[in-house]
């Protein structure tokens, strides 16, 4: 049991950056983190994936790669991820390995290092450095990739997880602390009672990184949901979420860090329940001023299902936000006096000039909402935003381009997987605080 | 072409309330608008209802009696309305009265009178005076009704809208004034430009219920969404229409009046589209501070059809909103300290009596969104949400009880509608002004 001095909070906070770049190696995909930025990123996490086709399994490699061919091509999640869900059908012990290596391959986002331990921290940073050209001990100077720990609450940080904090913080690399507070289980039934540990939890964990390296970007993670009283599933996406989300916020702004939060559900399929509970989430998190949206493509099940469609469902869910932060544009023109006294009352503006010189770019346009006619939507099969989404990230998936990289940094990561595997199957070189 | 002198603006709506009550025959229903309250109200309009088990068909009074029923039971939904949808197999010149006397005996919400026309209007406030047990002249001293009209944008006001505006204004009820501005169709296809337009038109309206009888409260109504620009289809929910809605609660701030928006979507199934679109247009008017969301309980493909599945998932999404509202309390017994204490690290909250005093009331319990795990809920049959809300909606119209009214009023109304529709059929006694 560590105690804090009520004073230390104050002095190990004020060392934390208020913000950061995190450098992708498509620089045009480098991400801002804090102020006013908001980002998204997906799902990350679960064992199993789904789609239409195939329903509901466990996790495979081939399928992650589609997975992140999938993020490469959808522009508005901002972080590619390592994988959004487990590969399970690869050892446990190298397969983040592979994981890193795909994602350094199959998409030029940025991308997270896996925390469960320093051994693994350690190689995600390592293939940073090749693929950024540095050496390991330059990392303090470039913000290259982060990881996101969470505190076993109440009031616990285990070992992989210090591991792998420990390992980003002398790295100089961005912790995203994250305490998992479900009121009612892991947290008091109060929203303010679990906001209280939330807050001690996230401050250690962010403080920690401070005092093994001032100056290390961290972000204030919030992750308070409610359960199901009756059967003590967690829920996602209620009001009590979007309270405790937006309080998270204001508390993080108290301390001049960035803010994490996710965009969730506990719908166990695509419908009505997983698009209403996910924009709660969203809005939440948006209208709260959060940097960083987790989760925010693809999840579902409470988080233990990575889902194809859900993936396109979000991504149009996104974009409809991301073009309502565009601020409106009042000037002479788009006020649009002349055009209105040109046509008649009772007329149409579908010819008027004004019209005419906007029409193919005024308006967002959605990847798979549908807005036809009943009867032209029903000739054309009656598919649900779910089904069509289905045909969506089939034609991503089809239409997919590997993004170019040197192939010299491609060798040189391959060799080094090659390399650690061998290494970590003969006998994991684990780090001296690793669990 | 009316013109008006620029001053009129200022002189005229500065003789509108700011807010007012409006009176139902329940008085615990009765309803504040205007200030920081929000009401919810009913989809109106459609000449189609649906439901997963019989489909999409014409709508039929029978049907629309069990909707009131339905909404009856639902108490998120403020406004009861007079039928939410068409009873097609109705005359066209009578069920206004049908609808009428449904509205009053099978719910004891608030409800609006039909304006197309001046003869429906001035039969729906007889009605609502038999309701009240007051005098057709004493109307002006009690608020019990209130009506919504549409430009026929750009710019002009038809007879039928005018005639039931002056028929309101005169008994001194409510009329909400609403341009339908699509952009690109009916209105510029720039935001400002609609905006400009709807303002122009929701002002006029607005001036000429002060010019009839001054005092006469009036409702600002923004209606501005933008239409796919391939097929010229209306599209609702979308990030344009967040945009107009809350700017157009900033124009209707602007002249002291209350604002009226929707929650709209344009999916042709209660699907994930309908449901994102709908917290799109719900979160719209939230944020926005709107004082009247109409169409927030129902409605289904851009409004040509009323769903009873989507009215369950519709109350699901109000009733979470409204949640949401309820601000956090922040005390010593709810910060929690002790509890947090009093749960070992890593342990949990289940037993702690901090969680034991609470927990049966602690969060908000959904009507059908499933939290169950993924195992649970597969064998109890893999239902969507949409499924779901059948059961639901059946359960509350096997549950309904309607509410108490006096015999003798009840007695007054049908004989109300009987002699009316007599005197209709022989001949409609049109007011001078209906068309």
């Amino acid at each position: 049991m560590v105690r804090c001095d009520p004073g230390m909070v104050d002095e190990f906070m004020a060392l934390a950056p208020s913000s950061f770049v995190m450098k992708a190696r498509n620089p045009s995909k480098s991400v801002h983190i804090g102020g006013n930025h908001v980002n998204f990123g997906p799902v990350g996490g679960p064992s199993f994936v789904t789609d239409l086709d195939r329903g509901r399994r466990a996790g495979t490699f081939d399928e992650m790669c589609d997975f992140l061919r999938v993020l490469q091509s959808l522009d508005i999640i901002h972080l590619g991820g390592a994988g959004s869900f487990e590969p399970l059908d690869l050892p446990a012990d190298t397969r983040h390995l592979d994981r890193s290596y795909a994602a350094a391959t199959l998409h030029d986002k940025v991308w997270s290092a896996n925390l469960l331990g320093g051994y693994r921290a350690r190689d995600g940073l390592e293939m940073m450095c090749i693929v950024h050209g540095i050496a390991y001990e330059e990392l303090p100077d470039h913000v290259v990739t982060m990881g996101n720990i969470n505190t076993n609450s109440p009031r616990q940080l285990d070992g992989n997880m210090s591991a792998g904090l420990t390992e980003l913080a002398l790295a100089g690399q961005p912790v995203v602390v994250t305490p998992f507070t479900l009121l009612g289980a892991m947290a008091p039934t109060t929203i303010a009672g679990a906001l209280t540990q939330q807050n001690a939890e996230a401050l250690f964990g962010m403080m920690l990184c401070q005092i093994i390296r001032p100056g290390t970007p961290v972000v204030y993670g919030g992750f308070t949901s409610n359960v199901d009283m009756k059967s003590g599933a967690p829920a996602f996406g209620t009001p009590e979420y979007v309270k405790a989300t937006q309080a998270g916020a204001q508390l993080a702004r108290r301390y001049n860090v960035p803010f994490r939060a996710s965009s969730t559900n506990a719908s166990n399929v695509v419908d009505a329940q997983a698009a209403y509970e996910s924009e709660m989430s969203l809005w939440a998190a948006v209208m709260g001023h959060t940097n960083l949206i987790f989760h925010a493509g693809g999840w579902l099940e409470g988080g233990l299902t990575a889902s194809f469609e859900k993936l396109i469902i979000d991504a149009e869910m996104l974009q409809m936000m991301a073009e309502y932060m565009v601020p409106l544009t009042v000037n002479d023109d788009t006020l649009a006096v002349d055009a209105i006294a040109e046509v008649d009352p009772g007329g149409h503006f579908f010819g008027a000039s004004h019209t005419l010189e906007r029409y193919d770019t005024a308006f967002y346009e959605p990847i798979v909402s549908d807005w036809r006619n009943f009867e032209t939507w029903e000739e054309d099969g009656a598919l649900t935003a779910t089904q069509r989404a289905n045909g969506v990230w089939k034609q991503l998936l089809a239409e997919y381009e590997q993004p170019p990289l040197d192939e010299g940094i491609r060798e040189a990561l391959e060799e080094y997987v090659t390399r650690r595997k061998a290494e970590i199957t003969a006998g994991p070189d684990l780090l001296d605080y690793d669990m």
